[in-house]
């Protein structure tokens, strides 16, 4: 059963690793949180309000959501001795690597605390929270600290996690297009079923570890170019090009060389990514905010063309996220940790799902080494 | 196919996830590390020669083994921001914590540089011996700092891990004996197929992360009471009692109580963990030598032989590993890490495999949420 699960393709692909309840890929519109289609998420929520469903499995009513928000937003200070380890990593650090130390270091300060024999896990709730409010902190501190030598301040007035985020980098409040357009993008970014970060917050989940390990171990396996660093990548892919035109031409260079083109295709969805109308239509009216002088929309919309036209490749979240978030003055290296921003509550739902009705994840292999060898003792070899 | 695949009983039981060629579980004795027989290696190995029959796919020659020891010894060394952090990190955290965070932390500090457009990883085999020459540092050094405000030297005249983990902890140089018994039990931890902290680490590798998302991932798995943390749980199990009889008794009430009863089965071995009988000599071996006033060996063998009768359960690598572990004063909290110490070779050559033929590995899930719930505006919620 093993090989004929794997023998084909490998990687898992269209083997199902266990039951979920969170989201589902192809229904509706394509993707639904909980029953709920993303389109209709996307444009009646906020962020906040799509991760209360993802952890807590219903729509809040207004003083839920209130409640939640109140919560996380008094989860944004930042321990004494995670701010000195902030300080002490170093300014060339890869993003996604401070990140994952915030979330390991932050599982020392603040150990969860549960009871495995009683399966019993009464701070799980409380620690998605601390994660919501704390990584936006940790974040930016850290680059406040190494570009200005400034130790930046977590108080804010901004509700909304997209909001604190960029109050937090740009040192002022943000526009309130870019906090809707935040609203947007987390809300695309929350949940994707057994995408690999989320299957390793599972796995880690699964031999009855915490909930720190799980989301460490998670965003360990975002930060690959072929999960989440996909928006880095794309953006760098953008910059490249000058016009539409030349963008045209270098595609069809790369594509003869066989260059690996991020942005494009997608595991599970085989015609496109539903969640890519959304993100387009805000990296436009983030371009026409901004007034795009560099012209990346015009060149992103040429690259969508070109993908198709020759491969039949569709742009998926992670392309015209890169240019949205460009639009807002993010810098290119953040674009991966604010996946973890709104992923942490798709993964914290998963976690929580995992344990309610446990079982170890442990597959076997195929074996394709020597059989039998015989030991040679060391002055024979 | 995916249905099929893991309906019947979960968690991926018996479902290949790929091909390896490191280890096999069921041909000689049961357990072969690239071909060679478990009960080889344990007999006539070091831990540093089975490490490097790992990561570097042979036996060393006398010389290839003398450098990969220097590599090692040279690798211990704390950076200073590193060893800073580990003085804020508390006393009363989970020491597995502890390494996860050193791992993630190093990862920052000396991070792998590598180049995913030409699947090109030069450092990779530098940052397995670094791991395996830092963690017995970063355990230690915390150890005695928030044990006794001492911020210990990590120079050592001791050539293997064992050794340089018994010489630091105690702040002596160990016995011949117990150094011994180090190689042994780090050669029986070091690798296990597709166990669920290595197959952490192929789902982060897999998609082209580094080398230290990968290992402080496997890390978080790893401390799970269902995968490392079983030694743990064992030692406090053995110890709730004074004699064999009261072992014996005490176990058959907590079989009548449905407790869980940890060290004992194993996922893919059903009739005994073939790595027991090593440990258990070992054990034996030592009670002799500390002359074992509490017992220990013999109410661990009162459990086994309870287990065996009433459940058919087996002890597996855990249980007498716990009973070794305390008899060469080694504190209950850290048998976990000690596993990390072994692991890192087994993981780490899982990293080198799963780069050498790369698939990102995602499966899916079977569904079992709502499907296309109507979306209820805030104010009719």
């Amino acid at each position: 059963m093993g090989k004929a699960a794997t023998g084909k393709v490998g990687g898992l692909a269209g083997v199902s690793a266990g039951q979920s309840a969170i989201c589902t890929v192809g229904t509706g519109h394509g993707l639904n949180y909980r029953g709920y289609d993303i389109y209709d998420l996307a444009e009646h929520c906020t962020f906040e309000e799509v991760a209360y469903l993802l952890l807590r499995e219903k729509l809040p009513t207004k003083g839920e959501l209130k409640d939640f928000v109140e919560e996380i937003k008094a989860a944004r200070k930042l321990p004494d001795a995670l701010k000195t380890t902030l300080k002490l990593l170093p300014k060339n650090a890869h993003p996604m690597d401070i990140m994952r130390t915030t979330c390991s270091m932050l599982g020392c300060l603040e150990p969860e605390v549960y009871d495995v024999a009683k399966m019993s896990f009464p701070n799980q709730q409380k620690i998605a929270t601390r994660l919501l409010g704390i990584f936006p902190s940790a974040l930016t501190y850290w680059h406040h600290y190494h570009n200005s030598g400034k130790e930046i301040s977590t108080d804010s007035s901004q509700d909304s996690i997209g909001g604190y985020f960029l109050e937090l980098l740009h040192q002022k409040a943000p526009k309130e297009l870019w906090v809707k357009a935040m609203h947007a993008s987390l809300i695309l970014y929350a949940e994707h079923e057994f995408n690999a970060s989320t299957f390793t917050a599972r796995v880690i989940t699964a031999t009855l570890s915490d909930c720190y390990a799980a989301v460490t171990g998670a965003i360990g396996a975002l930060r690959g170019p072929l999960h989440g660093g996909a928006n880095e990548a794309a953006m760098e892919l953008i910059a490249e090009y000058k016009s539409p035109e030349q963008a045209t031409k270098g595609i069809l260079e790369k594509l003869a060389r066989k260059d690996k083109i991020m942005g494009f295709g997608h595991r599970v969805y085989v015609e496109k990514d539903p969640r890519n109308v959304v993100i387009k239509e805000w990296s436009r009216k983030l371009s026409v905010d901004i007034n795009d002088k560099e012209g990346l929309f015009p060149i992103s919309e040429a690259i969508e063309k070109v993908m198709w036209d020759e491969k039949k490749l569709f742009p998926n979240l992670d392309f015209y996220s890169a240019s949205a978030y460009h639009f807002m003055g993010i810098p290119t290296a953040y674009f991966t940790p604010i996946f973890i921003f709104s992923r942490t509550a798709g993964w914290m739902a998963h976690v929580f799902e995992q344990r309610s009705n446990n079982k170890l994840i442990r597959p076997t292999s195929e074996y394709t080494g020597p059989d039998n060898k015989a030991f040679v003792p060391m002055d024979k070899r």
